[in-house]
């Protein structure tokens, strides 16, 4: 092993102990979303190591959310966030590592689920912004509003599972669902097909509000069913 | 806002605007897994950002995998990988913003559609290699010895639905396993109980097997049932 490589590595362990190091102080503090962390500096002499080896940590955790330094502020323990998964997921996807395929059958098994807990689960709020998204896509007439009250349909559905994890990765398919809604829809060519695809959404909506989980189930799989075909059909 | 406040925004949306710059570099270029990248110089000539800003960049770019700088070799562009997810849901575990059940209820959500998938697609190799994990689960007899037969045995059955995506989120289960599946075990005191569990593991190994995919579905859903049992009534 040569001088750089043997050099690359004793900083590359050095910089995951560093990172390492953050994660237990949060976990031995029981630290909450927004608590105030040490500064760099503390953290690199508490370690013995280098302030850019501790740099690189930050860099490191901050990528990942784990900790926030937005606006050069006091590092703070990060909210998880979907955008982590989504950078994982659309690296996969734009190397050709997963196909589109692969990912609407996740996102199928896992809105399943997350139709039938909303059922069960969601507030009598929530029940109304689902209704009120799938009647907002009745009213859609361009590709932009379309998207968006597709989306928010969604995102309320697995927010109102009740379970922070359904939602955080049904958040983490926006962007791919920012491409691929409009292709659905461009699929979805006559009144008729048009119709069929907003009373699925509506029955959605209906069996969450009315707490019928098997029938949220069903529909949203009849639903998917629809969209991916559209989709890989065409 | 102060000029402090204004210089940390303007550098976060120049890191921001350098990472974006690398991904659209990839998928431009249409670089698969392995492929190697312009150096932090060059791109930090191309965009007109300093070295201290790209280095920043390429650093958030290896946290969440997007490429691979290991060993100080050259940037390559990285496999999806599922310690991303991990550090993200070890994260929100550890500071209470997602509990143990709520990633129990998402892993067994996937784990029935992976145990069904994989009844269709498993090759002759990954269905033995299933029903060999089964076995020397049965076989353990100690605690890492089942821990590791445990993990193999859910990682196989993933990586045997053929969706990369389904085994790189299983993937992601992996630390949080390590902890869950000894308490598991612990919560199975009698033969009887430690029979029952290794016999449904058994019972998914042979339908997946068998090409049963309703079958092995099925046998995992009784599994997690017991296991849910097991971890959450102790």
């Amino acid at each position: 092993m040569n001088e750089l490589v043997r050099d690359a590595n004793a900083k590359g362990s050095l910089v995951e102990r560093a990172t390492d190091a953050v994660r237990d102080y949060i976990a031995a503090n029981s630290l909450k979303v927004g608590d105030a962390l040490p500064g760099e500096g503390r953290f690199a002499e508490e370690l013995g190591v280098s302030r850019p080896v501790m740099r690189e940590a930050f860099g490191a955790l901050a990528a990942l959310r784990v900790i926030d330094v937005a606006n050069g502020r006091r590092a703070r323990v990060g909210a998880i966030d979907g955008s982590v998964m989504a950078a994982s997921i659309g690296h996969a996807v734009s190397t050709a590592q997963v196909s589109l395929a692969d990912v609407w059958d996740v996102r199928r098994t896992l809105e399943l689920r997350t139709a039938e807990l909303a059922a069960h689960n969601r507030t009598e709020a929530q029940a109304e912004a689902i209704l009120r998204a799938a009647h907002d896509l009745a009213l859609s007439r361009d590709e932009r509003s379309t998207t968006l009250a597709d989306t928010a349909f969604h995102q309320t559905i697995a927010l109102a599972s009740g379970n922070e994890l359904y939602f955080q990765i049904v958040r983490s398919f926006e962007q791919m669902m920012a491409v691929a809604i409009p292709k659905a829809w461009a699929g979805r060519q006559s009144p008729a097909a048009r119709a069929e695809t907003l009373e699925l959404h509506r029955t959605v909506a209906e069996a969450i509000a009315a707490g019928d989980g098997s029938g949220a189930r069903d529909a949203m799989d009849r639903h998917f069913d629809r969209s991916i075909d559209d989709i890989f059909a065409t």
